[in-house]
C-alpha cells in the first residue's frame, strides 16, 4: 500500500452540487484488490458536451469512441473504470467499448452514442467487460447528487487522494456553479490533453462554446504539468454543461464578454485539478512551479519550462534539495529554443542568481538552499530575448525513489 | 564512493598505440578529492583534426573554442579538465580557456588555436584556472605514448570504470591503428554529439574525410545512447589523424572505396566507446537494445527508439523486471511519428508479443519474464508502415534507485 502523498490537500473538498447531474460508483471487481474501479455520471436530457484528447498515435478505443461521439456535442453519461485502461486489445477492445456503451444507454434510455465510455490501467490486457454489464444496473440504481467523492475515488488508479475542485461563476449576473473531478499520478504529460478530467456546470453552453472554452483553458491547466514526461494512452477531458441551473441569457458564442467570469472561475477549477494530480505525482515530495518569460513566444517558452521540469537531473536535485541550477541552464540549453545565453537569467525562490552568463556577483548560496528544503519550490527563468514576450507557466514535482519503487513493480 | 557498475567490462582493454599521440594525466586540485582530473593529448605537427559538438544553446566556452579553432583542420594538443564544466561562468569562463589554451601552446611550442580545450563537471561555477595552468609544465614533461589507462581515468566524472576502445583497419592494403577513450555516465542524450570522447589514428587523412567520417559514425555511435535524456554543455567528441603510421595511398574525400575498412572499424571503436558509457550509466543495472523497424524513415524510427529508451515508465518496468510491454507501446503513441497502431507488434527477447493490435493468441509471459531478469535486455519494435523501410538501433539503460541516489546531491 502506498502512503498518502505528503502534499495531498487535508480533505477532499465540499463540491458544489450541479442540477442534472448524478453520480454513483462500484467495486465491479476489475482492480484485484475490492476497491471501487467503475463509475457513471448521469447526466440530464438536452446535456451539452464538450472534449480533448490524447495525442498518442496508440490511444485506445474509448477515445476514439468519445471522439466520434462527441461530434452531436450532446451527452446523457459518463463511464469510466479505473482497473483497465483497454488499449492495444485489438477488435474485442472497440467491441467492449461499444458493449458498455449499449448497456449503459439500455439502463437510461439514450442512444449509445450519448454514452461517453473512458477507461485507465493497464495496457494490452483484455478487459472483462462482463464485469462492467453485470455491475451497470445496481450502479445505475443507485445513482445520487453530490456523490463526488465517491466518483472521485472510483477513478483512482496509483492515485494516493481522490481530486475535486469546484467554484461559482455569474454569466450575466446568474450565479451558475462549476464542479469537477480528475484523477492521475504517473504516466503524465498530457499532450493537448490530460489524464481522466470530468468537469461538470449547470450553465446552459452550447457544445461548441464549451469546446472552445475547454480547449484554452486546457492549455493552461492539464496541459501546463507533467509528472514523468510519459503521455497516456487514455487521455480524456470532458466538460459537460447540463443547462439545469438558473436561467442566465443565451449564449451562443465564447467570446461573448458575459463569459468573462466563468471562463476565469473554469480555469480555476481547472488548474486546481491538474495541481492537485501534480501534488499526487509518484513518489512526489516536492510541489515545483517553473516559471519562464523573455522567451520569443508563449509556446516556446513552454517548450522551455517543460524541458525544465522533464529533466531528470533538474528533478533529483530538487529531490535532494540541492541547490544545482546549473542543471536548470543544461536543461534550458537542451530544449533547442531560441535564447541569448549571455542575458539568461535564473533564479530560484525569489532568489536572482546569475547575470551576464555567469552567477551575480556576491551571489550567496544560504537563502536558495534553505528554499530548496521546503515542499514548494518556485523556478523563474528569463531566457534574456529583447524583445521576448513569450511567458509560461508549468507544474511538476520532483523525482524520488519513490517513484522508481511505485513503477518498477506496478503489475505486481 | 559509488561500486563499479555491475555491468563494466572486467578489464581497461589494450588499447593499440598510435604514433604521434603521447599521453599524460594529473591530479591538478580540481576535483575534490585526489583523482586525477587533468589530461593531456600531445599530437604530433601535422595532425589533422576533426569534431562534433553539443547543439545545447547553452554550451560553454570550451565548446565554442574548439568549434572555432576546428575551422583550421589541425591540432597539437587536447587538454582537459574532469572537476568543471565552466559553463555559465561569463567573461572569466571565456579568459580561462583561451588562458588554458596559451600555457599549453607555450609548452608546446605551436600556437593557441591548435590547442582543442575540453571540460566537464559542475555547472555556473568560475574555474580555478590557475590550478591548471600551475599543473601543465609538469604534466607536458611526464608525456608519454600509451598512456591511455591514466587519460581515460583523467577525463572521468561520476563514471564508475574508465572507458577505452581500439581497432586496427587496412587502407589500401596498410594497416592503421584507431585508438579511442570516452566518458560519460549521467546527463547523457547526446544531440548530434555525445559526451566527452577522444579518437586518434594514425592514418593520414585530411581533416575534411574525418569530419565527414566522424559526422556519419556518431548518428550511429554516439548519438544512438541516452542514459536521462538530458543533453550535456560540454558534449564533444575528436578524431585526430596523424599521418605518423606507415605511408598508405592518399585520400583526399570520404568516400574513396579504399576507407571502407576504416569506417567500419571506426564505426566498431565508436558503438564499442558509447556502448561503454550506457554500461556505466548512473545506477544502470540493465544495458538495454531498442530496434525500432517499419518507420517511414530512420530519422523516424530514432525518433521513436529514443521515445522508447528515454521513457521513464519503461526505464523503470525494466529495472523490476516487470514484463509491463504496455509501456512501450504507450511510448510509441507518445513519439508524434507516423505508425500504424493495429499492424505495431512489440517484441521482448526475441518473443513476440502482439500482432493485430492486440496480444497474440496463445502469448505467455513467461519467457519475456525470464529474460526481463537477465542483465541485457532487447526490446524490438515494428511500427507496421507499408512500406516502412526506416530502421533505428539505440543503446540505453534501466533507471534505478542508485540514478536517484546519485543526482539528488551530485554535488556534496
Amino acid at each position: 500500500m502506498i502512503a498518502t502523498s505528503p502534499l495531498a490537500p487535508k480533505r477532499f473538498p465540499r463540491l458544489k452540487n450541479i442540477a442534472g447531474v448524478r453520480l454513483g460508483a462500484a467495486a465491479c471487481g476489475i482492480k484485484k484488490r475490492v476497491r471501487s474501479d467503475l463509475m457513471v455520471a448521469e447526466l440530464a436530457p438536452g446535456t451539452r458536451i464538450a472534449g480533448v484528447f490524447t495525442l498518442s498515435s496508440t490511444a485506445g478505443p474509448t477515445v476514439r469512441w468519445c471522439r466520434a461521439a462527441l461530434k452531436g456535442g450532446r451527452a446523457r453519461a459518463i463511464v469510466v473504470n479505473s482497473g483497465n485502461a483497454n488499449v492495444f486489445t485489438g477488435r474485442k477492445g472497440k467491441a467492449d467499448v461499444v458493449a458498455t456503451a449499449k448497456a449503459t444507454a439500455g439502463l437510461l434510455g439514450c442512444a449509445a452514442h450519448d454514452v461517453m465510455v473512458s477507461a485507465t490501467g493497464v495496457i494490452g490486457v483484455a478487459l472483462p467487460v462482463e464485469k462492467i454489464t453485470a455491475a451497470l444496473p445496481a450502479l445505475v440504481g443507485s445513482l445520487k447528487p453530490g456523490a463526488w467523492l465517491d466518483a472521485a475515488q472510483a477513478i483512482c488508479t496509483t492515485d494516493t487522494f481522490p481530486k475535486g475542485a469546484t467554484a461559482s461563476a455569474r454569466i450575466g449576473g446568474v450565479t451558475v456553479n462549476i464542479s469537477g473531478i480528475a484523477k492521475g499520478s504517473g504516466m503524465i504529460m498530457p499532450n493537448m490533453a490530460t489524464m481522466l478530467g470530468y468537469i461538470f456546470t449547470d450553465a446552459a453552453l452550447p457544445a461548441g462554446v464549451l469546446q472552445k472554452l475547454l480547449k484554452e483553458t486546457c492549455d493552461r491547466s492539464f496541459n501546463a504539468i507533467t509528472v514523468d514526461s510519459d503521455t497516456s494512452t487514455s487521455d480524456t477531458v470532458l466538460l459537460a454543461a447540463t443547462g439545469q441551473g438558473k436561467p442566465h441569457r443565451k449564449i451562443t458564442r465564447a467570446n461573448d464578454p458575459a463569459l468573462k467570469d466563468f471562463r476565469v472561475k473554469l480555469e480555476k477549477v481547472m488548474v486546481d485539478l491538474a495541481k492537485q494530480i501534480v501534488r499526487d505525482g509518484e513518489g512526489a515530495t516536492k510541489f515545483v512551479t517553473v516559471r519562464v518569460s523573455g522567451a520569443a513566444s508563449d509556446r516556446s517558452a513552454k517548450a522551455i519550462a517543460m524541458s525544465i521540469a522533464n529533466s531528470p537531473l533538474v528533478k533529483t536535485a530538487i529531490a535532494g534539495a540541492d541547490a544545482n541550477w546549473g542543471r536548470i541552464v543544461a536543461a534550458v540549453g537542451k530544449s533547442g529554443e531560441r535564447i541569448n545565453a549571455d542575458r539568461l537569467t535564473v533564479s530560484v525562490g525569489g532568489t536572482r542568481i546569475t547575470e551576464n552568463g555567469a552567477p551575480r556577483a556576491g551571489y550567496r548560496e544560504a537563502p536558495v538552499a534553505r528554499h530548496m528544503k521546503g515542499a514548494y519550490i518556485d523556478l523563474d527563468v528569463n531566457v534574456g530575448l529583447r524583445p521576448g514576450r513569450g511567458t509560461a507557466t508549468v507544474w511538476t514535482c520532483d523525482l524520488t525513489h519513490g517513484y522508481i519503487s511505485i513503477n518498477g513493480d506496478y503489475r505486481s
